[in-house]
């Protein structure tokens, strides 16, 4: 029903995804382990593009360098052979038991000292497999009691941990750019940079800034009873929407990592709205990779596990198409229209008036009839409807 | 058993507050509305140093230049009078129809030239009356509905209307500074700038964000699920905690507006720890008032109000004494010396130490014993035990 | 596109809906009042065959006799002309202050001999129109402080006022049922019968529990978090679905009101799917009015309104049109004989087994594969899919 | 400071809360794993006087009939020298992957079988260790996707489970009394029973209900954002409040399990003065153990571990005693009075009066001054804050 996945969609996954065993907070895993190589050429088969992945998800944490090298050396050659691009890697820095309070802003000096190096080695990995983003989500950076951190020092802390990873970025010359992944919560029951919006604020205050961006998660931003469009709105226009995470969540609990579509449909609607077709009056478009990041649900066999992954992509191919629909429909050009949805590229002063002009603008207070511009229609219901319509009709 | 508020605690309420008679969603008013002035000698009473308030709390909506001038020369002298200090006025552009679809962000360009102006006379007005902030809380400025806005244009919009009133008050050379309020919902679905982070991100793009802060409030951050104090902490390490309003709030749901400590009482104890002790490590410090957004219940007669209002003043007091015990006790200071509190404060790369120094490190990742860092006892529960018996004890 | 609604479809909207003119805990009125007879023709346009009022919704709380009866008078005759059924009716015991702090459950017993009064007159007056249901939402009956009350004697009065009216319906013989709407908080900060549970619960301690039953509204449960269609069904399971109350909510937060659909649309799927097609092996089902509780956003003039009173039945018939083609595709139906849907029919125990016939079976245990067992594959995401390929496909 | 525990206290443990090495969904253990007996000494010395456990806990899946007598054996033998009662045993249908659709309600029904059997074998085991309490949490007993299951045959299954248990133990003669623990989700989307209340309503369906009550836990309650004091509350209405599991949770995320009082602090405070003082009005007390189901967090080593558990014993010996000034204080007693929580305990209808008669009491409704009866001063804020200041004061 749903056209094919083509490399132009860009559609990547995480390794760690479909390769996830199904052991959880309260259970053993109900699926066997695979060889790292041996999930790539289904998910090409699923339809995927690329691939990603952390370190660990490929090494065993403290394999010897021999190791390592023949270990990345065969994944990489199968990529290639099935003709998966690794567009993006990025570092565990959250389950061995030495980051169980953080890496960059671990209270431990000698932990952040081995964070970051390990970061900074696979920075080099990074580069070397051609990745374009180097996604850093800090899961363990984060407290659980406020006393047992000085909360100044481990921002301090993270930005100097970034600021380092980005300034070895730049003196090596790679074309590579840090992609924040924020998350309020779990595994840390408050964890640092907890929203797209902490995220930005922290990056301002970077010196190597101009070269970190976000990967915001759906759920994640879920999680915290946001918006997800919203959030990736407000990167796009900072300049710093990098990469994405695509996934779904059911309302404020335990991240779910579900099949995108299979959380908050109507908002996945108008996240690939965005995505697909840009914001209504122009401005900065996402052209990086469609990535999901989510979880075969542990009830699944193998064959779940490709099931679920080639949903995500139906999903989003599907709602691609009924966006499109949406956004070319002349009622819903009428509709923008009628709504002032257009009217809202105007600056609210016009080109050249000047605060004093604005002041001096009688019509715009004075004379102002506030009552009668309270009245006026908008019908955002019936706009709202007709995007479901076209999501669902 | 407490002692007594004095001028120097710079306590601070809003005038809706205790002029809340108790209209609700579902409600009407339980208690019957006083004029304006008539609530600031119970507040002086009640501990206050400061009185804050919306145009709208004190001047009715439409009144004309004299009627409005007389009645906030009667407030103003009532203050004086009273010995209330005005330290922060804000302007309401979420009650009157007229901005039911934002004020700076509105779709209706007019609509935004509207709030505009209305915003900038109440700087002038804030000037006149000494106040050293402008908080601004956008709680119309959002959607029900993706599809209602352009998301980069109202962003565009929301940026362009806050740069305006920083340019006028600097083109005014008023001791002025603004302070934005977050929120994530209630009354809009969504919220722009949701949280402390998203609205950091956004100063970040500001031409004039140099005069641009946060009035950040507990229950706000809280409907998110977010650590308040972890939020403040981020603000002052940004620079930018120019105000605060404090309450209580009860887990993630619509806004309660309960009086501070009435909530989240742990939290507001560190909250408190915060404010009054700063970070162990030093840094920036919140000096401004203690300023309170809460809601005397509407179940309440005036008896209540003022107890109500007195409870936020009380609450603060006791948690600072507690708050100083603590940080006070060579416990705490042991404890923090064992769970690495300080050593946080120490760079992760040494004095004129460079990347390429920290490559050469063996001792940092070769030879590092991850296994026995990730056994280091931080004992955190015990330091929250601490804190909890410095509460309650 | 959708088929036009029927009497048979017996979709009915509170007249507190369309009725409500945007006043919140923020703002004022964004539209005008009209009488309460003026709403029914437009609704009846609009699709709807029956509906349903708070007395104060229609007579003034405090009008006297004969004023009540000439307005009563006046609605029922309009609606007999109209053509729309007067289904269900429900009194308001949470606006006026004297309700402050809850009707059957507050601390002062006139207050709930008031309360008592109010209801038992209403219940008079639904039998006299014909209502074959008597919902009551107790939103007031709750606590913000949890000292304020004696919880066990909440509970007692609580049951004790429905048990009266109960018992005053049954003296009566009227052909009426009552039906409790939980919510779990706002405007209280925790209300009592916080969701469908706990209403269950109580009911079940009750002396005239037989007539006593629910009707759960969506965005209530979904604001504790929970499944709406869950809850649905344990609520049929229990046979005490009387009514229902459908409307859209985004997550956790204030109580949004949303058109039925336009908050978790996926999850108003299932919802539907339960209500047109039963459960699929069978059992209970539902057969009373599909009612709306939506508030028409504040953002929308009269066009606006009845546009959104549409919106929930189109939403409504496309949803069952989909469910219906989802329930019958052989794909579905094979899909849940692999996944074990019908086998959930088959008791635990054979006909006839005893309890000691089942430890004598050592193949339930002994010789059980238990790994073997949990490799089975579910395809539960693959089901997943399908019904969302049915959802928007 | 604060006494030391008493056998007459009750305090008790689950065995898996100091034995948990700090897996969870995003890392691995920071503990080593201990033999099951060598936990007992430490908690007994923290103060405790029960042990509880899972099979699993004790007894590794799947060992054989004399492997698991021999560590029973010991286990028991261990805590009989030590000195700690076995007062609650538990099965566990949720880690291996066969429970991975639920043990009672999975769609296959060889699990379900084979989930019954394994709980029939501990109920022996329960009734020959002396436990009085044998707690069911089904936390796989849900769906992420609602049509994975038949609901309404999942409740049937899940009903049937439950009454063979409660019929076996009955058949058996033990005094043993089932308690269900409810959780909104996690590890499931959703779980049946996802509060307090559904269960409530699941008991009154059974056949055996008389001997099957709850044990609900702090922070699973909260993680729908329901009031943990209420909850209890209903259930000691219902004469369902067979157990307790005390923790601590910060708000709507995941599920947190920490230490009693280290979450929402006045929430435990009007807790433990329930637990410790009852209703203010008398009525149905709960004298069963003081029972910990939480995890010392990961960050700990095992002088974090013993600190954390007897930090809930502190906690809760501290909060006993502030509960219980704060009860006999004079000024509470007078707020109660005049705040009408004793006026609760009358019944809305006098003894002997009629529904008629209260019809016929002018003085109930048409005398009645309901504006007067809603300018009622309740004072319920300050006797929150006299609750505050005796909690911190």
């Amino acid at each position: 029903m749903v056209r094919a996945a083509t490399p132009e969609d860009k559609f990547s996954f995480g390794l760690w995804t479909v390769a996830w065993a199904g052991k959880d907070q309260f259970g053993d895993a109900t699926r066997a382990d695979l060889a790292p190589w041996e999930y790539l050429a289904p998910l090409k088969e699923a339809g995927a593009w690329g691939v990603t992945f952390h370190d660990d998800d490929v090494v065993p944490f403290g394999a010897g360098d021999s190791e390592r090298e023949e270990i990345l050396a065969r994944f990489k050659q199968t990529a290639d052979e099935v003709g998966l691009v690794i567009e993006m890697v990025t570092t565990n820095t959250f389950s061995h038991p030495v980051f169980k309070d953080g890496g960059f802003s671990a209270n431990d000096r000698a932990v952040r000292r081995f964070g970051l190096r390990k970061v900074l080695r696979n920075v080099d990995l990074a580069a070397e497999l051609g990745a374009s983003t180097f996604v850093m989500w800090g899961g363990r950076e984060g407290t659980e009691y406020d006393g047992s951190k000085d909360l100044h020092s481990a921002l301090e802390r993270y930005a100097e941990g970034l600021d380092t990873v980005a300034a070895y970025i730049k003196e090596k010359g790679y074309d590579l750019r840090i992609a924040l992944e924020p998350k309020p919560n779990e595994p840390r029951g408050d964890i640092f940079l907890p929203t797209i919006g902490h995220a930005l604020g922290l990056i301002a205050q970077l010196e190597n800034g101009d070269i970190v961006g976000l990967n915001p998660e759906t759920g994640h931003e879920q999680m915290a009873g946001l918006n997800y469009t919203h959030g990736l709105a407000q990167a796009l226009w900072a300049g710093k929407l990098f990469h994405i995470d695509l996934n779904g969540q059911r309302s404020i609990k335990y991240d779910q990592d579900l099949v995108f579509g299979h959380g908050d449909l109507f908002s996945a609607f108008f996240t690939v709205d965005l995505l697909e077709n840009g914001f209504p009056n122009g401005g900065p478009t996402y052209t990086g990779p469609r990535h999901f990041d989510y979880k075969p649900s542990r009830t699944e066999g193998f064959d779940g596990v490709w099931a679920s992954a080639k949903a995500n992509i139906d999903t989003y191919l599907m709602l691609a198409e009924k966006a499109k629909a949406y956004r070319e429909d002349p009622r819903t050009q009428a509709a923008f229209e009628a709504a002032g949805v257009f009217e809202a590229a105007q600056p609210t002063l016009a080109a050249g008036e000047s605060i004093a002009d604005l002041l001096a603008d009688r019509s715009a207070f004075e004379d102002f009839d506030a009552d009668a511009a309270g009245a006026r229609e908008t019908n955002y219901v019936a706009l709202n409807q007709l995007a479901l319509e076209h999501l669902i009709g």
